[in-house]
């Protein structure tokens, strides 16, 4: 999916905004293809949803938020929707319990599939009566929310697959990828200073990537590559994990807790480290990008190897020196690969793993959500999360872009996230 | 199904084992059919297993326990299901969690169902070839077993929908049942003295029946019918919730920590009273009776009308003065119906539902569990549970017996446990 | 303390009382004494105690069901104790949680001594007065219920101090005992039949040693002598702690959970097993009585050996053979010991350890509490708890008797707990 | 205690050390005078130690960051103290737990009190032999330090006293305090631009002060004083805490988990406000400064008021317009007061309460710990915490500076933190 300027024409800009939609919301069933029903319907954790609510709240998204303020003569597909798939929308009322989302074995999943055909053929209507400009806004908006659910489907079945003892493939030509040895760590230096960071207003983004600000930064230099696999072996094979003065103290007290002493998804069998991936169990690939690490493991990497994590300005202000080219959703791999080709002075950017950085993710100066009910899309979790750039394997081409803000707890690692080092200059 | 003894001579009692074999193993997959593969995949509480889940365990039970012992030339349909689908046996070594009963979303539906085929294939198989007497046993322990199976998957896809607020049924027709004023409620005296309790060897019994062994019983008295919902919605009006002097220590704090107000699945809606059933939300009946408290409930009602529960020995003696037909789950109905039949001086003595007794489940003096695997079947539970009495509506035919010891812990309210009372004579 | 009978004739029977009175109230004062205010300040946890609240409690005690029901000029030593210092009585109102007890650093000690001064001249006072049979009955209670917080203040204090690394001695001198080899373990059978159980009537009993009753026994024998440390040592050395199919359920689950690999108190340093006492850390004496035990390891220790508990009735038919003399809380080492002097056919029958019986805690046949807040003595407590019996080196002479019915949860660890083996005969 | 510069000569400069050590530790015993050695032994929650364990513990700091590396014929006072009192310092060793120090009823109040002047002693006597430049340093860290903790003494005995349902006070005379209604809100403007943050190196300073850098700051307004108990009143009486779009995400689920629907320690009596403070229960002040509330309810508060919380940024910057004077713990108070006096165009910009920042506590740019334990003393909580600026009215004085940052996770209530609100220009 390419990401070409939508025409200036309303006309062509309408039919754009069709043919985008249509394939957008394709590709999100075209990843549930290789999933049965009951693969859809169940939960692994309080934190992902199964696919079968991916389906239906990304419809539920087109359906609240563009059919009822814009369609006046929409009539639901099942008033009992509303309750069951609003996500965190407080202003859309109660709503079913987060946790509980593996309990919905109804609706079945043929009834979603219908709901979200009525939902798109209401949505190409709309789009065929010239809709005002907000309720193309809200179609804009909807898009890119479903395009981040696509990223979550993803994540979360491999969560689910990953807790069945038989590790079963979601497609078992996912992670089957050539591999070579991965550039010499080097180090780019940016020169900082008095810098503009965030949006500038040529396209479509989200409200917290603004208002573009300006922001002092110190001289930097960022690592060419990300930490591969074989990196942080080397971390591990010291002892990492045992040594808490590598560790910030939250994250000492949470490997206590948890026992954790590898990624996430690796696992040892007969001496040997495997990982688990969308296509099954692996040998782990030392050349490949380091993934599925929390923020307290990349921080802790860091420290030990003399480095830290860039701040999120530091990192936007690099990314200015590369194109958005990477390895993304679209290739099919789901799993970050180790062909090792420059883009600029910087290899893999963007795409195949999320870069956790050392900003909490805070409202930019000037912050305003906007009013009502999608105000609550950004703003309310602007606490205690760690903001993450540039995309990653499971992140859809085009949805991506240097201003891009995602944001966990330091705590998760089930999303595809490594680190990339930064240091003084 | 009826309970007729098997025949003497050697062939034509294994024809009638074949026969129930075939019997037994369709009436559970007769259960299943009305539920998608969804319904079967997802599990409500740790206590509850999906119900892909219990089609699968309980043919790994004929596997395990009578063609991996009995029929040498016997290939597992599949080896990783020793592991996935073993339920709490440790001597056959490592299983699945659990609590991750859920997680399974393969091997899917459609695969168990070949599971269950190519294993009644073998069994019926060996039956041809005349197997050993303790091979017999085991069948006729995997049938009971089954038996019991298919309570629990009743009992657990309950759970299951009722977590739904959807509140889809079952089975629509379900719980649809003519209903009776109850009779007056009257005391049945016993004399109780030496007496025997136990089984006496006569047909199939659960090594915790046995064995048969002299109890001094006091005089008493049974009432002669179940408490109703009517009898307990007056309990609640009274604000038997709200009084701790009404009961044990232990329930007291364990309404204050889970907030219990009303029976499981009571739910009041616009100030009157439904319950979830098989077949949806109905109108609570007054004059059926109580279903699904725990023992805490029981007891606390007991108390507040100045009764008792009965111990398991007074129940099992009164026992011997009725029959055990009574409304089981062959029926159809799933809920405890409102048609008063006397049955000698009882009603409902057996079926409808189970009767906590106030006997903690303890082994009978010169209890002898089985060698191996099959003693884990039931001593290893003989602590903090108590004994119910007498069959439910979800009980099939033919299962129960007036020795029949089911057991619960204190606080589970989710199999159809009712209350008899009792006092002192 | 002996446990003379009490004269027959009034004046001297009031006399007799107050003699009493003063002598146990004392004896928890000199329990006091070797701790500190900060010592008998803190809970380790929610189970146990405060030695400070003891004090109070006890004497709250006597002033609400002895003073404030008899002694009508009685005036409050201070209103708020009667929140403060109320254990579980809910007939008498609102009080302090159990588990914000250790939050008590005021009242001060001194002021709860003082408290204690009160309380005792006005009980003094009143029986001077010749106060009505009621009102004796109450203090004969109160005295009993004091002498089972002697014993509470003991293995509480055990508690606290065992979660100081500096592994404090309550008293250097306890603990420091001789020590013989244990005789071989023999079996006394017993022939059973119909016999009568609980409280004669002869003397103070609890409500829950009565009414007497008649029940039938099998034949069994009973071991001789305790389970020793020595003994346990060989289950821990056979891999007891890690073989499921030696333990319940429940049990094993309970293992899990915890980590136990040992008794309560035990710690291994530099190879050699030590214990916790009252009087410091001390190697680990193999020839005396097994303690601090759960019900969970008593029975799997039983089932190692090819035996099993005896149950509560078993247990007081064998103790008629002999007498109650034993080791108690009055010889102050507050440490089972390791003189094995035989008491007809048993040693350490009465004192040393509390013995697990098989019996789940339930109400005798006929069972009727007191009416009153008196009432909740014992009666809410009759679920998931088992019967000891037999007294223990802290609970003081005088105290026990062969019908006494001491309970705990099956995982409790924390009193003098310890084995008797039974067998059938 | 007042903080003027240290003399420039050496001779002068250590007597100055010298009675500066003098006066902080007399200050802390000050502290601990009204405290019983029970009120000085109890912990209340994990997060708040004991009396006594903050006495020993700022003793033990000297004793192993000055004592063992600069004093070399030094003798521990005790060898087991080192594990008792260590607080976090990895690099130090194993340790006590922190959720046990309320465990340590040994060593008792008078040895820990024995350990402070045994250790005063070797201070001083090491200060009379001239040590070298770095073990100067190390003490004024220590006291410092133990400011922190005279800080922490009284918010700890709070939260410990709070849990008495007898309300003690900690002493009667605190929080007795003449009352001026509070000026109007006004909003003080600051230009903002490219600024520099952080210590300038005129005296002492915490590591995570440093280095000095540079910032662009918008512009921007201040308010003139901090909300008032009667602001957040109007906040209350407009369900505030009922308003999930007032709350941050993880605000809201937290006041759903706690039922928080006031401030801490505020407590409703017949209708009426009341606050419990260090002076015992007193009747709510509208016209005092709000203290004790979350970053949660902070930011709900600001959210319902149309403003933001400053960054921690511009509150530096427009500290710089005012003075440091202020209503600190030398005042007695021990609770926020409600006289008004300006300070520069501020109010109360220093003293009584802490100032929640918008700004997740993190590192300053080129930010470097200390070598070795030390190094722990700040960044190893860089993470999931947010930063408070300006000192509180049980903060000592002298302590605070303008560019002082304090930091707590965002649900901490305990200490004396408030609001002081800012908007955009």
């Amino acid at each position: 999916m390419e990401a070409h300027p939508p025409p200036a024409d309303t006309v062509p800009r309408l039919q754009y905004m069709a043919d985008r939609f249509k394939t957008v919301r394709h590709a999100t069933m075209v990843l549930s293809q290789p999933l049965s029903a009951e693969d859809q319907t169940v939960q692994s954790m309080p934190d992902a949803s199964p696919t079968k609510w991916h389906l239906a709240h990304t419809t539920w998204f087109f359906e609240t938020f563009v059919l009822r303020d814009f369609a006046p003569d929409y009539r639901p597909f099942d008033p009992d929707y509303h309750y069951l798939f609003n996500s965190y929308y407080e202003a859309e009322g109660a709503r079913h319990p987060r946790p509980e989302r593996g309990m919905l074995t109804r609706p079945a999943l043929a009834e979603i599939r219908e709901y979200r055909s009525y939902v798109d053929r209401a949505i190409l209507a709309l789009l065929d009566r010239n809709p005002p400009e907000p309720a193309q806004q809200r179609m804009e908006l909807g898009l890119h929310h479903e395009q981040q659910h696509q990223e979550l489907i993803l994540m979360d079945i491999k969560h689910v697959l990953a807790q069945n003892p038989l590790r079963p493939a979601y497609d078992r030509r996912a992670a089957l990828t050539p591999s070579d040895p991965p550039p010499d760590l080097d180090w780019i230096s940016c020169q900082g200073g008095l810098v503009e960071i965030g949006d500038a207003g040529n396209g479509f983004a989200f409200d917290n990537e603004r208002p573009r600000h300006k922001v002092y930064v110190n001289p930097f230099a960022l690592a060419n590559r990300p930490v591969t696999n074989g990196d942080f072996l080397s971390f591990m094979r010291d002892r990492g994990y045992q040594r808490p003065e590598l560790w910030l103290s939250d994250g000492w007290l949470h490997i206590q807790g948890t026992g954790w002493r590898a990624p996430l998804y690796w696992v040892k069998e007969d001496g040997e480290w495997q990982e688990y991936t969308l296509g099954g169990l692996r040998p782990l690939n030392p050349d490949a990008p380091l993934c599925h690490v929390s923020y307290y493991e990349a921080d802790a990497y860091a420290r030990w190897v003399g480095a830290r994590l860039p701040t999120e300005q530091e990192w936007e202000v690099a990314a200015h020196q590369s194109g958005t080219d990477g390895h993304f959703m679209d290739a099919g791999l789901f799993q970050p690969d180790a062909r090792w080709n420059p883009n600029g002075p910087f290899f893999k950017l963007f795409g195949d793993v999320w870069e956790w950085t050392a900003s909490a993710y805070a409202a930019y100066p000037g912050f305003r959500p906007a009013v009502g009910a999608i105000g609550e899309y950004n703003g309310k979790f602007m606490c205690n999360q760690f903001v993450l750039r540039g995309g990653s394997c499971v992140t859809p081409a085009g949805h991506i872009r240097a201003t891009y803000r995602n944001f966990f707890p330091p705590a998760s690692r089930w999303m595809f996230a490594g680190v990339r080092l930064a240091r003084d200059n």
